[in-house]
């Protein structure tokens, strides 16, 4: 088979004055063909170099329910900043699956898997921290200051990927992440799967352990419903909260009563969300 | 078969502090279950009965792609406004239905069905205009202050329906509608299998036929994107224009460069519809 390492650009729609494209690419790290979504904001088309705000979705999500259900692009158009999309595993027919919607496509869990069947394509950590990043800061018209954030798994994603690397990402978020993924079946059967049953590797892939035990710190945000139904078995925001409590870490945790685990949620509070970002993407 | 004729919630989201709600009832007009969903409101938690906007889908469509996809919430919350998405035509394993998407399931164009083997089930003018209202302000703590909005299809059928009810609701609004449907490949289609041969009974359901003989006006908006794949075939907004030069019906039609006919164009301006239908609900 020859590889086409060019990008493809599948969709283009315009919103809130800016536009939101899908484009097709393979990912060197990930051994097969990636669709991702960028929304570059009206300042874009002005010559200028935008700030980009990388969102990581939840489990069984693509590049597509974030762009469609949140209505991220208002604000972003308002202030300025390019989301990037990425899908949540990497994708395709020669790509190990599971019949569970927990593992396997669909359920990256954005770490470098290092066990079989997994570890031929899940290197979603490689990816999301580099080849992306590369690919989007010498495509499109943005600058090198990023940001991050995530839902759910996504969440868990954004928060460990940003501690790991807080000399790439100026601030980070999530709304109900798996904070505690060492100690919830999500986090424990995905971390089995891709990285063995050697539980000291998992640690470095879980927030509340990484939070706990940081020297340097990414300014952090997270927002929690009080109607979740995943939040006592799952999401455990309580142990992240104490983690940072340990460090002294800057982490603004909000609790909304009412609120469930979707993007209803989602959308309720991104503006808050993108606000907050732009205070560090903007210094 | 036992019908059961209570109203059934199926799914709750809190949303900017409102709730967004499904429910499926048997309607007696369609003679088959159907979904609808209501947003209600923070006001409408308060005691306040609020004024309703419903909002008609386009093809393959159901209640969900405008209540996920627009970001109507937001504004609906800011401003007291209940929001009500009915599903696109009658469904069921009983229900006739076509394979293209734009006959049967999916694309009931808000008329009733005189022909076979549609009119037992396709009724859809008299379940928008009579039954849904009926549950909705014998249920909700909804006012009798009504306003319709639609996209494509469903532009279509907010525009006719305000025309052939003028005393019903206080304003009209369409993204992108189906504006002249006896002259479009859509609109000829679907009139010729669910009202006949007869051209003459298609007039009372199309738009530009109506705005041009209107003597009652409902103040409507209009608006429309310039890349929108089906302008020209389908949509014939310059047809409505012309129309309601002709009656000095108060339309303004406000046409979107670049814009595509996807809920990416509705979310950029769905604000706009909402604060051009408060000024008619509040008064």
């Amino acid at each position: 088979m020859t590889i086409d390492y060019s990008i493809e650009n599948v969709s283009v729609n315009k919103s809130f004055g800016g536009w939101h494209k899908q484009y097709n690419h393979h990912a060197k790290t990930l051994n097969c063909y990636m669709r991702f979504a960028i929304y570059l904001p009206p300042q874009a088309s002005n010559g200028e170099k935008v700030p980009v705000l990388y969102w990581l979705s939840g489990l069984t999500c693509t590049d597509e329910n974030f762009m469609q259900k949140s209505g991220v692009q208002r604000i972003a158009a308002e202030l300025g900043i390019a989301i990037i999309a990425p899908d949540t595993s990497p994708r395709g027919g020669e790509v190990a699956d599971d019949d569970s919607y927990d593992l396997g496509q669909g359920a990256g869990f954005y770490v470098n898997a290092t066990q079989t069947p997994w570890s031929r394509h899940y290197q979603m950590y490689d990816y999301v921290v580099n080849e992306l990043p590369q690919l989007i800061e010498s495509t499109f018209p943005v600058s090198d200051k990023r940001a991050i954030a995530g839902h759910s798994m996504g969440g868990h994603g954004a928060l460990t990927i940003a501690m790991l690397n807080p000399e790439r990402y100026r601030s980070m978020s999530a709304f109900s992440p798996i904070s505690n993924p060492i100690n919830c079946p999500w986090g424990r059967k995905a971390f089995t799967a891709y990285l063995g049953k050697d539980q000291a590797t998992w640690r470095n892939h879980d927030a509340s352990e990484l939070m706990r035990q940081a020297q340097q710190f990414v300014p952090a945000r997270v927002d929690q419903g009080g109607a979740d139904d995943f939040l006592v078995e799952q999401l455990k925001p309580e142990t992240l909260a104490a983690a940072a409590k340990v460090s002294d870490y800057p982490l603004e945790l909000h609790l909304h009563e009412g609120y469930d685990h979707s993007y209803y949620f989602i959308a309720s509070f991104i503006e808050d969300h993108l606000r907050f970002h732009a205070t560090h993407l903007k210094k």
